[in-house]
């Protein structure tokens, strides 16, 4: 159990996330789980009526209900109280825009992946981030997982010997149809490159799989060979990924993404196998890892149980046992940001622990590897290096 | 996303979960993740300084961080802005006085698990209750999870047809040693006759496995035969429970409760077997549920995913495939208890779906679960039937 | 691999197993696995021209194809290529006479299980053994996997300290309707008390939980409190049983039996608590043994894999991964039984590793518990004691 | 349960495994469990005098004990009782060889895998084959497996629609370090390019997972793009292979062939996802098979169980719930091939079910699988073509 404290609550503003979206409530729920944060701001919609209506819905003050991002951002600034932090939750086209609009108003940002929809966007917001001073962290919600912590930290303390082979892999099935045509608002936008940009499957879900790759592995994916594919008829955008990756410590790999897998409703997962043991875990039953050692039988490691680390032992509320889902995961990324702030206004030294929230270098990492997938399958699967910068 | 609309948040009271509690935590954090109430007053532990402190740290007004949930139940009584609800999340022991102390004083409850210590405080608690016209719930958190209200809708629906035999066990290993004697504050009271009644194993998760029996069968177990044993050396309560158990309506089953049982650690699982099919659920892997008709090959139903009813859509928050876990569950209590007080204090009808909160009733049948158990126990496994009345 | 050397093959004859029935192909195909055995003789049938016909199908010489067991003992026992060995695969009522006929006629025998139809017959095949000095092997076969073994063995090592509990149940749902009126040759004489004896699920299916408890327990079970049920209308033995054990070495259990549980194949489990560790094995995945060490995380243990001891080696042909599935389990005790037969003919000393093949005390310890359990429950679940002898 | 019936025995030959060989003994055991087949005869050695120990031992008539598989060619072909087929079981360099011997002796052939070390030799073998008329099946005793029939029935029936991804793969941990150079001999001649050819796992392992995918998908595997590595330091082989793959019909694909993956025995798995449904299979878990249709739950099929079609039920031997595992698989190659071989004497119809035996068209794709994978890794991943002819 960990809770906060004498200190105040940080004040969050959101941007999106209104009537009818799906993760600005995750985000909410996540940033409430921990007592650390209290919404009191918001421009929920590109409609300002409709986005005010969902920030009284939530009771928030009606003067911080706000009919844009821009308001938002030139008027919380000026406030006494203002938001110690914006959480962009966002169709991916609005998140440079309002990303930058923020970090020029001088505060914090938490935004949601993927970064942006190009090299460019991305690029930009380095530099605005990097010009600003501020925290940008990006919801690579899977790494607030106790278990994906707990495999990072046993790969970090080489556990596993030098990596060889990395198997990643993100199947759903809820774009097996042309669920677009429906009006279905998730399928609609995300199926739609104006608004999320060049990728597809690829930048949905393969960068959530890639990005975790790299976060257990700590180490880069140096180059990719990709074959992307749009089986539904009139779609847009991939919804099918198969690539080989190779790493910057000379591991192989392959990385499978899919909205067309049926039977895969959140199908994350990653092996990891080194020259002296191997690591193996899942999304969808997110409170085991197993570890197998050369030579000796696998042992299903568990969240909370025994001979569990202190980086996922600070990712964890409940015993072994008691299982901890995707919100928790999710709430873990606002925990530790909250606790970087809170070291930043005391002037103290952040806790290494709370430093493992992927920031605006994953999210340019997330942009190359779209980038460099789209040009290899454009040239017939050619290796292509991942280069954010 | 179930979020609450413009009314404000429902205050909650906290009797018990200071410093180094472990339900407690839990308790607050299940009421936070639905947005449907605040903490702002409690006693939160029987060391007044204590408790104070621990309501300090938790950010309430200091003048709501009571010395004694006496003191508590005296001054919130008598506040315009009083609690709308009291959790007692103490020790067993502390429930009956808890409890009546805030039913007195016209304040609905939510109780931790097992009700209290004996027949007698259970039976005196009912009348209370009843006299005072207040809600009273009982947090045998594990109802709500959506996949065993999936269960208890499938079986009320006759899908399985007649009962005929139910397989509930609910295994631990914690306490596979005399922990007890460690300090160890869980493991102390547990075992402790006086603090939680003549219950060990049996009062503290047997309770749970057959609350939730009887929850999916959706019919009383009639008796019971027990055979309890203690096999850690120098513990006062049973460690280790065997049973058979016959239900109302013909269906014979047993029972197996146990806190010595290596490599379990939170094994709660339930199997139902009718005429026509079969459920199996697995209390660590909650979101999946499998149902399994005669003649079929059997068919794993997930949260939130094909086929899935009105019960277990109304317990759940997220799309399927990313698994909500124990927090959920709990928290749909604290959601089901803020959806009842909201329609009585609007005069309006109640929506069933939000009744399945286990109330007194649930209470009283664990206690005379518990009371038979001891009592065949003692007769060496002697038929005894299971009267809550 | 372990295939016979120079000596030549083990000749067998079979009384029962011809056409229609299942577990003399079985038995067939587990003796031919290993090399070990040659069928040369048979009385197929109690119909003698619909025996003869099996065996000249199975290429049997038509001399030896008998038309009664009385005149395959009668014969076999004056050749000098009488059979070594003799397999009765019949309905349990003929198991007595049968094992009574050969043991006169000085021929070891394999029998299948259960035992016979009631102790007394019981007890006078234990005389008849006793006064022969035939090898008497019965086929409960699920004590040939090489993991049930290695559990065993793991158990007799201490590496689980003193049992506390133990969890068998065997579980099927093929008689979840009265499938006996169908004329199903299986169900027909399995419902039949003439036949099966007085025990339904319990003789048929509860009677290798029972064997595989102690078996692996290295225990005797001491007493047992039974509820036996009969769901299906008309049926004329129990088809679902729940039952308390108690073991000489203070361990506590359950057992349960059942043949009208939907979606149960073939569920037969076992788990074994002990101070310091417990075991998990599930038959429908018999290559992999669960290990939890107390304060560990579980290990899957896997046939042929690391850290697996001599008992499980004796009993594997293949490397781990390759799975060994019923037929090999089943195998392993013709293997062993050849390998026991060949030492006392070449008078050797016999390896100890070939003699865990149930023996005649293995067929009288099931007939107690199937006495046992009748009783028990004609007396309302009294604990009734589990006497063989 | 499926026996022969009163036709002899077939004869069959065996060219390697003798003493120490691995898979020599699994094809005994293979041909004996259907009782369809009787060793006569065997070269079991490219030692002479060690393989007419073997023969002895395995007590075949010393004269069918030859000191070399031309020498047994020779003679078989001149004898009344001459074999009916021979199985070739040695190293891979021997496959061309030992084949073209009893091709040209008029004898039919069951070759092990991969058929050979060259494109050359294949075509070679092609056309062996064709010119001599002789049946000729090879060893990708996977496609046997039940379930494995089960999953290339229901995409043939149309039961996925049209197939949009397959993901195979085949991982083991055997060759995790050098064994080769320890003398073992398994590994020995595995990491030799003389006796293996010039693929290592891809050879071994990849042709199996490739073999397993067309014969599901029911289509050929277009085209690879593959990255092939060697691991472990001296050897000269590769250890692992990622590729990517295109299919005839228009699904992509992914391969992973690796033996030097931790925790992995003996991971052959292949997933199959169509735009209705999708189909998972593993080998270690083999009597299961997962069926997903697009806005359904899962499925759990299962070997003997409901829904089960014609081409599962042709290669089972026991109910549902009694485990098959690696032995019976293959043993379906040696039944069918029996059966293949009397209607052929018998002159009648063949049975379509038995003619899902592999053969040289199989082994020459695997080969030509081998060729492309190695050309493409040598080509840095570009794609190339499979081309058997």
């Amino acid at each position: 159990m960990n809770e906060s404290g004498r200190t105040r609550r940080l004040r969050l503003g959101m941007v999106g996330g209104g009537e009818g979206a799906f993760i600005g409530a995750v985000h909410r729920i996540a940033a409430r789980i921990d007592d650390e944060w209290e919404l009191v701001a918001g421009a929920f919609s590109s409609d300002p009526a409709r986005g005010r209506r969902s920030g009284i819905d939530l009771r928030l003050d009606p003067q911080r209900c706000y009919g844009s991002f821009k308001e938002m951002a030139a008027d919380e600034a000026t406030r006494s109280d203002r938001i110690d932090a914006v959480a962009i939750v966002t169709p991916n086209h609005v998140h440079h825009p309002a990303a930058s609009a923020f970090l020029a108003a001088g505060i914090d940002v938490i935004c949601d992946k993927p970064l942006c929809r190009t090299m460019g966007e991305a690029r930009d917001l380095v530099a605005q981030v990097s010009a600003s001073g501020r925290l940008f962290a990006i919801t690579y919600n899977y790494t607030g997982y106790p278990m994906v912590r707990q495999a990072r930290e046993m790969v970090a303390a080489g556990e596993l010997g030098t990596i060889r082979t990395i198997q990643a892999e993100y199947a759903q099935d809820w774009l097996s149809t042309d669920l677009e045509t429906t009006g279905q608002k998730q399928a609609d936008w995300r199926t739609d490159p104006a608004r999320s940009g060049a990728g597809g499957a690829i930048g949905d879900i393969g960068t959530h799989a890639f990005n975790l790759a790299e976060f257990i592995a700590g180490q880069e994916c140096a180059e990719l060979a990709a074959d992307l594919s749009t089986f539904v008829a009139g779609r847009r955008l991939d919804d099918n990924a198969q690539m080989l990756l190779r790493f910057a410590g000379g591991a192989r790999g392959a990385l499978w993404a899919s909205q067309v897998a049926p039977g895969n409703e959140n199908g994350l997962a990653i092996r990891i196998h080194g020259e002296k043991a191997a690591l193996s875990w899942r999304q969808e039953h997110p409170n085991q890892l197993v570890f197998s050692r050369l030579g000796q039988p696998p042992v299903a490691l568990s969240r909370g149980g025994p001979t569990i680390g202190a980086a996922a032992a600070h990712a964890t509320r409940l015993p072994s046992g008691h299982p901890e889902g995707y919100l928790e995961g999710f709430a873990q990324l606002y925990r530790d940001v909250a606790a970087q702030l809170r070291a930043r206004q005391a002037e103290l030294a952040v806790d290494p622990l709370t430093t493992l929230v992927p920031s605006i270098r994953e999210g340019v990492r997330g942009m190359a590897f779209v980038t460099a997938a789209i040009a290899s399958s454009a040239a017939d699967g050619a290796w292509m290096a991942i280069q954010a910068y």
